[in-house]
């Protein structure tokens, strides 16, 4: 028998925090003097920020030089801990890890966000970033849509990547998932549509964890 | 030969200012205690401020009374008139409007929120309250999805709905559209997926205004 493993996105996945991204981020790029629509950073959250920031200049036809992204991370992180505030998990989250702890179902969390940025997440999770196994941005070698960060957490599950399914809201979620040879299983939660998430390979979409912990034999049955 | 007319939804259509609303709204519901996934008002943002309210208080089972609906309201005008700050014109709407006005093609707005948070809008597109044609929610028996504001949109026009194209960002545009008789043509620049907006009878999907008008020959040839 195959034993399933999940890794999970953490931002717009296990906790609503997306919306707030996006607006920190416009926020610090107009502080740079660089307006974008909102939608067009709403649709890169969930890349690693340096890719995020290198994606949106190039509409511009600018490539960013270490200063100005340094300046965009920094303004990005002082506008998100305001807006952070407000920051909650998603239904059906804590009860999802839960089910998953309580079934003997290895999980594991992978984040392009940084280890500081996601604490205070884990903490509205319940979990403790001192037992839980977490892939951050900067333990991998490249950020999603590469699969590193989701090959390093399956590694420390000690499962092979194909085993896994990964559960994210963004279609770079779902395309490093494909590369790495990892189911892709998307949630709405996060605001992308489901057919963006489809077309980038997710094999079943679910408005959010509640949804997908009330199918959760479709994925990981637990009866015979 | 038909002339064809545009009715234009405003916020997230010509306007960048959909996420700034969600967030005013977050916030707004959280002062009254109520906490619920950012996506799900996102998703119903376009409805009037009253069907939101009660669209989004029926998943707890509520029905909101007078009072809270109008402390909502509030709270909403109070957080959003921090955050729309930041609200540009989406790129391409000017140059839209005046192509359509070169062109001699009749447009109108139709618009579920009220005429004192349109203003800076309009100015903010370069437009006159004064002269150009809007209809406003205070203005129509119902709101999206009810097709009344367009139908008094088009009437302000004197051109049947039938001879209009709705261009909105949301599935209530798309709705109200198809329910009198108008052709939907759905943005993406309001954040909502395109499988979404086609499900709602969008014949058309475009990202912004600036595509709608590159393209604007498929909807309104202005060359034989």
């Amino acid at each position: 028998m195959t034993q399933t493993a999940f890794l999970f996105d953490l931002d717009g996945t296990l906790v609503d925090s997306v919306y707030q991204h996006v607006l920190a981020w416009h926020e610090a790029l107009r502080g740079e003097q660089i307006d974008l629509p909102v939608w067009l950073i709403h649709k890169r959250i969930g890349m690693s920020d340096g890719q995020m920031i290198a994606e949106l200049l190039r509409i511009y036809d600018r490539v960013p030089d270490t200063a100005l992204t340094e300046r965009l991370r920094e303004g990005h992180a002082r506008a998100y801990k305001t807006l952070s505030e407000t920051v909650k998990p998603l239904p059906g989250a804590q009860a999802l890890l839960a089910h998953l702890d309580t079934q003997q179902i290895p999980w594991a969390i992978a984040t392009s966000g940084d280890r500081d940025g996601a604490k205070p997440n884990l903490t509205a999770l319940g979990l403790d970033p001192g037992t839980i196994i977490m892939v951050t941005r900067s333990e991998a070698r490249l950020s999603k849509p590469d699969p590193d960060l989701f090959i390093q957490a399956a590694g420390r599950l000690n499962v092979p990547t194909g085993s896994t399914i990964v559960v994210g809201d963004s279609e770079w979620d779902m395309l490093a998932a494909a590369r790495c040879g990892a189911l892709g299983v998307g949630l709405l939660c996060g605001g992308n549509g489901g057919e963006e998430l489809q077309k980038s390979g997710a094999i079943r979409i679910y408005d959010d964890p509640a949804a997908l912990l009330a199918n959760i034999n479709e994925l990981a049955p637990t009866t015979i």
